[in-house]
């Protein structure tokens, strides 16, 4: 884990006086994502949890959706001239029998020609490759305190190890419907962070994450909701706001929505049969 | 532009109180780029500028440096089975004798297997295909003054007439080195702010921006660092952190890197030959 960060010269300026020394930097590099051998994606990501970041994003994309589709992931070594592993290549090998899909970086076209590309189409395309349903989980319907909710923030950035000294990650992490926290990984990406948690959970046979939360610590977009979706998480909570997208995604399949957890405060998009929210909003 | 907000329901819980009301979002669609007929990428995109969007996205990936190497760029109707248009796909036409480069996706694969995937390998790509040189401008060396820096970020918010109805939008703004505001845009994703801004540039044949500052609401990653230098904008200012490769591409490429510029502080990371530093740089 010693690439997380990286030591570079800074100038500093604070109140007119300068002086320069060195600074710690979240380090920041491209990761090469092949499947079965054929490259399929390339992400800029801060190193570490490579296999994870490389198994989840493919649980985002309906390729991998539990542990055993998986055979395994290696680092391409003999990818330079002189033969030495730049640890920047991965190579996830399905399982026999699972099918490979088609592989070429258009699968991001969510949609044909015939139909258009708009916004529906990409609800669409999220719901019809969902491999899970987003379930409460054994324990019964989730009702989340706001209280507990609130709580969240603070302690997502109590797991944020590395922020302190860099103050450049993203951060994501998992908690369970009482509050447990279960996952919290960090990338200069903030998609990266989501799919680290995910595909460590599919890794684990953890899929779908049923009764579980996920916060991140930035805004909520399509495609973060989207990844949540696909992973079986049936609430997203975000520090900053959601987008139209994401709220449209939510309230299609059944997503809790959570956005501006500042403090006490929050609002909820989607989803507030998973929230206690008492005898008031029924009144509403 | 009314489409660069949507109207949710949301429930909000303040203090314990819970009130349903409607709610202003960031609006966030897909927008499909084609160049000369043929799909090249996708992004998710606030609506609007997306003409500039999409030229820009262009200039970042090397494709277009000057305005007359655009023919036009339109959204293509009938592609719904009614035939309506939804704009979000837009057909970008270079003019006649422009080489149209290799238009898969894989583009963004910035190495050959025969050398490994690595940052170094990342900057180079980069500094082979900047159609640019990073340059003061007609008016001579920069010389900017920190106070004038400090007050950009001050001005970029004021800029953002969305983001107090929101909170959900990335920003960026285009200075000239004595601090006129040249440009500002907004976008539910940070990469397409600064596309919007270079685009619009690109179009009114301002390439390469030499001389201005280009300010962004959020971190400095590998990704908008590369975008300034492609646009050929000598400076990059950012309210938060920059990223190892960030910094490592700006030392290469000649770019003046300013993170975390809050309040009068501010860290200079590279080309700090731009920033007034007073006596006190050189003695330490």
């Amino acid at each position: 884990m010693g690439r997380v960060t990286e030591r570079r010269r800074v100038i500093r300026i604070r109140d007119g006086a300068v002086t320069a020394r060195p600074d710690t930097l979240v380090a920041e590099e491209p990761l090469e994502i092949r499947l079965n051998g054929k490259p399929l994606a390339i992400t800029m990501r801060t190193p570490g949890d490579d296999f994870a970041l490389a198994a989840g994003f493919l649980v985002s994309e309906g390729v991998l959706g539990r542990a055993d589709e998986l055979a395994n992931i290696v680092y391409c070594a003999g990818a330079t001239e002189d033969g030495s592993n730049t640890y920047n290549v991965v190579d996830v090998r399905l399982a026999p029998g699972v099918p490979v899909p088609d592989v070429t970086l258009e699968r991001n076209v969510y949609t044909t020609s015939s139909c258009g590309l708009c916004g529906k189409a990409s609800l669409d395309a999220v719901r019809t490759t969902a491999r899970h349903p987003l379930s409460d989980g054994p324990e019964g319907p989730m009702r989340l305190e706001p209280a507990l909710l609130a709580s969240l923030p603070d302690r997502l950035r109590e797991a944020q190890r590395v922020f302190d000294r860099t103050g450049g990650l993203h951060a994501a992490a998992l908690f369970s419907a009482d509050g447990e926290l279960l996952d919290a990984r960090e990338d200069v990406g903030r998609h990266n962070a989501v799919d680290k948690i995910v595909g460590r959970a599919l890794q684990q046979g953890l899929l779908p994450l049923s009764g579980t939360v996920l916060m991140v610590s930035g805004r909520a977009s399509f495609e973060l909701a989207q990844k949540a979706v696909m992973a079986g998480i049936p609430v997203l909570a975000a520090v900053s706001a959601p987008s139209s997208l994401a709220v449209d995604l939510a309230a299609e399949t059944g997503l809790t929505l959570v956005g501006f957890l500042r403090g006490t405060s929050m609002n909820v998009y989607a989803g507030e049969q998973r929230i206690a929210l008492g005898e008031r909003a029924a009144n509403d």
